[in-house]
């Protein structure tokens, strides 16, 4: 029996090979059930262009691309491949930094929160991972946890962004009892942004996070490593104040934001596309109500789309009325209380839309930042959500 | 060389094997990089007990497990395992559903939007899957995808959601075309409803729902199915009206409340609780921010915690200042934005907590819907918002 795939191509549809008599034959025949239509797309190149992007912004520095959360959600695999020209990857899940190795990374990886057990630092030795130290208990630990190889780590401040690091007053202290551990290679002197994506932010500036980083680290040996993406977009502007050997760029390599700008005016691109299909129309009245909740209220007769895309997907349930979307390459705006599974779209301007038309949730075509916003979100949070149910595939 | 592995036992730690000389001896010694301290547990005896307590809602009723979105975060197989004595397992992926099979479930499963494409419905036929029918483009797939055993579908009606379904009016219709396909088997009839938590809800009530579905359905044969778990938990009080043959509790399995009580008042335990540590502690001054944006400014000197989650675990990063967690066992609040692999608490109560101390972000001790309700969504979406990267384990 011969059957017609609808729409798309079954994954796995027999096995040919050829018999006694020369003639090909059907081995076996399965036919696998499909995951549901919803698909983000890798784009491999616009990673490397967004890589690149960073590094032309600190022409003196060496760069670690971030792939922390399984590169944003676009695959550690993945991010190993669009980050290939990077001098180094960083990231912060132990289990991953060798699963790099494993995976073939021969060049520097860094674990920006360091280790958090004695087996991590026996596994950093082992793989020649480098690690962030940020507070006394990892300096102990470290002391009394021998190391067949010595490890490079970066010490970290906290200049004001309360989060990790040791104080200013506490940094050289800390910097001298390193120095005096025998399994201790390099150490870098690091410290995080809290607000450089505003630049004369009322709270506390980067300048004033510069100006306290340099006075600690005054006459301090080792390489400087400084900037997250806001840092780094702001380099060409601020010059001397940002100069740095290494710099630490996250969402900018992924085409998302980190706010002051849109991504396109920093000429960033987009790095996944999260489409699915209409699997549902439906021609509601005036007065009609859409959804959990009956949110969303038609005031006159229209039609509704239905999306397979849910928060399960990773989509925002806090996405209200008007969060953009395209249909059939239309802008249109969901309409109705996002679901487990579903969302609903206003078809009123898409008059040709049907069961199977396509829709662009984020990506190319709508900045992920655009989507984020109109949730009350930052696209960091979408890419990173992106659910394991989700087909991925390298576009 | 012997280590002393911190806090937690190395996964892999050597292979003893027995040399010529009959004694022990140790081939070799791996040591694997530890996942961060952040851990899901998932309480198996808690799925079962809410799985009964959806039951003793419905005594004359069968149940189908709703184990779509990888079992609301907690796994498939453990949603199959949890959920054993259900009468059916049902879920939205196709792929899934067959994976159900593979892993030894042999009693129905069901689609709950049905089939996608034409492969779908192959492997439903191969694998004695059920599913819905919910638009006439599927119907048309139906008719004109030959299978060689017949599946068994549920017809679904719109009465009021708006979302996926048949209008009433066209209801009898759908069904006597699929009564006239010769590979359909039984046809259920089943409706959604769209606002169960509230039974006086000023836009479309339950009851309205149940009235339009009867008037559609009546005279037509075949099983009725309509409860989500809002619906079954009002089928005590609500009685007749709310006869069914089949019901469909989704959210009440995992602990979770669909809304209108708090899941204590319902009889529900928590089925995952999510904890981790403190990696770091800082002392601030009054006037001092804390974190991005630097949204949280100290009235007074004060010890804050680091602790190791964040929205890539899945933990909602519009949760605001003063949202619940336990830290040593205190109830004490975050202060700061959630950022992507950190968040911060106020340690003011809870004077002895110092890095490596308990956190729990919710679960036991900590209702999962009170995190959702600071954080402004629900239970539901922080269940399967649960990222890969988060350790499970079954408790």
């Amino acid at each position: 029996m011969l059957y017609t795939m609808e729409r798309k191509v079954s994954k796995e549809f027999g096995l040919h090979a050829a018999g006694a008599d020369g003639k090909m034959r059907i081995l076996f025949l399965t036919v696998s059930a499909m995951p549901r239509p919803i698909v983000a797309q890798i784009h491999l190149a616009a990673m490397q262009h967004n890589l690149a992007r960073a590094k032309a912004c600190a022409p003196g520095a060496q760069a670690w691309g971030v792939v922390k959360a399984n590169a944003y959600g676009h695959g550690l695999e993945r991010g190993m491949r669009g980050f290939a020209a990077a001098d180094g990857l960083a990231l912060i899940e132990p289990d991953n930094a060798v699963r790099l190795r494993e995976l073939g990374w021969t060049k520097p990886i860094l674990l920006l929160e360091g280790w958090f057990d004695g087996a991590d630092l026996l596994a950093m030795a082992e793989h020649g991972i480098q690690g962030a130290v940020h507070c006394i208990e990892q300096v102990e630990l470290l002391e009394r946890t021998p190391l067949a190889r010595p490890i490079d780590v970066h010490l970290k401040m906290n200049t004001g962004m309360n989060r990790l690091g040791f104080a200013p007053a506490a940094f050289a202290a800390a910097h001298a009892r390193l120095r005096a551990i025998a399994h201790v290679g390099s150490i870098t002197l690091m410290t995080h942004f809290a607000n450089a994506d505003e630049l004369h932010h009322p709270c506390i500036t980067l300048a004033e996070q510069v100006r306290r980083f340099n006075a600690a680290t005054a006459g301090l040996p080792g390489p400087r490593s400084l900037c997250n993406s806001a840092g780094v977009l702001h380099m060409p502007e601020l010059g001397a104040l940002l100069a740095t050997d290494w710099i630490r760029p996250g969402i900018m390599l992924y085409g998302g934001t980190p706010g002051g700008k849109s991504a396109e005016e920093f000429g960033l691109r987009p790095t996944m596309t999260l489409t699915s299909e209409l699997i549902g129309v439906q021609e509601i009245a005036a007065g009609d109500y859409v959804g959990y909740g009956s949110r969303f209220q038609a005031s006159q007769a229209m039609r509704i789309g239905v999306v397979a895309c849910g928060y399960a997907d990773g989509y925002p349930r806090h996405a209200p009325v008007d969060t953009p979307v395209l249909v059939d390459g239309v802008r249109t705006r969901i309409v109705g209380r996002v679901s487990m599974d579903m969302l609903t779209v206003d078809l009123t301007d898409v008059p040709q839309a049907r069961v199977g038309s396509q829709v662009v949730l984020w990506g190319e075509g709508l900045p992920i930042d655009e989507v984020a916003a109109a949730a009350g979100t930052i696209g960091y949070e979408l890419m990173c959500a992106l659910a394991p149910r989700v087909r991925v595939v390298e576009a």
